[in-house]
């Protein structure tokens, strides 16, 4: 398994006028997780998308526990559970400050080549993520 | 069944640096949808509010099949399937200009006061669902 | 002078936890107001953009005197009040039903190409707007 | 003068197709400068809220110099020029890891109870501004 975490605060942007933060910005912060992840495991997502391979996304899920709120610290605690193949499945814990769980979730995604078609997972990748997972 | 069609335009804000609209915004789209489903139904969500009942979101699903651009013009299709009692499901499909079935998804809301604690759907929502729901 | 009228309905998500309409959407609507008034001048900006000319934007201004509110259908008025030269600026006001003004503001924008050279007006774009100004 | 510096990174929610930064998400990130400014200064906005005293902007504009990219860290620099009576000028400069200057603008803030009625800056906020403006 892979595992990360990024701390992040809830913007007053971020919020609606229920005072809590609108539900479809939580899947902004998954990909901040997500994109952290891949900074800190050394494959920055911006390097992959200037080689060529874009990890667009094919299905998004959020369960909402308990509400995020302007100026709220919270962590984004990402995780990758399965060996990612042709597909990647991350998933997402949204933490405040006592340690609450606001919300869960998951993004799947494939590789792509600009032109929209599929692609193996970079090789840069795969070594990446070889190491955290038995075959 | 309710079923309620909206028409959109993606806007230039939506799309993001992959050139199609950015994963989480079809959420945005899902509450432009549930939001005139209600309000052409008779009972605005902004009425459902002021007189004290919230429709928070209890988990949120999307699975994308075929990406938006800007200026397509878009329309969503909002439904609910079955009788809202202490929760309602809406189901969404996002389609093109062609009928293409770019997106679905769905999202989950339970009833609630402003002080957080669950209550019953309104009665003026109850009497509007119920001609379109066998018990 | 060119001017055009676009009609739309305030976002839940475009809400904040003021109760009104966060300040940076403004410029969103902005954007709408100037995308529509191209396409119905017959020059979309998708197509000034799959032509290779962009129109970033320079500067960015709004005067918010009233505040927008969820549900409220809104009028964008975009005009363009001096003939584009290497520049153009669009300016816009925002009304509501009772003919309000909310807001006012502007935009700056240059032409360039894709690798971020300047580059003058299309010349459809001169054509399209020559009419509307004495030189 | 009261200066205050915050760093973030840019968001792939915070591009668009032209891939550069969304121009209306620089007003998000001054709200970000200006959130972490009050804070560190001793008075939160969230607390300002919670004592009935909100901030709404009276007017934002920005002048944009050069693109910011996803996944650049910025640094904004916040700045209050002169001592806040009735109405609060905040200045702001978007700068990247190099130094540049990406952007640049403000915002002007009145102070107003809940109700919408102005309102005198609270004393906390006086007491904290005054040693740093002579008069």
């Amino acid at each position: 398994m892979v595992e990360h975490k990024t701390q992040l605060r809830v913007r007053f942007a971020e919020t609606d006028q229920m005072g809590v933060v609108y539900y479809a910005n939580y899947f902004v912060w998954f990909e901040v997780g997500r994109t952290n992840l891949l900074r800190d495991a050394g494959l920055p997502y911006r390097v992959m998308e200037e080689n060529g391979v874009l990890l667009p996304v094919i299905s998004a899920n959020c369960t909402y526990i308990k509400s995020a709120r302007y100026d709220d610290l919270l962590t984004i605690i990402t995780r990758i559970h399965e060996k990612p193949r042709a597909r990647v499945r991350l998933d997402y814990t949204v933490q405040n400050e006592s340690g609450d769980k606001l919300a869960e979730g998951f993004t799947v995604h494939s590789f792509m080549r600009r032109n929209g078609r599929p692609v193996r997972p970079p090789e840069a990748f795969q070594a990446i993520m070889a190491p955290y997972f038995k075959d």
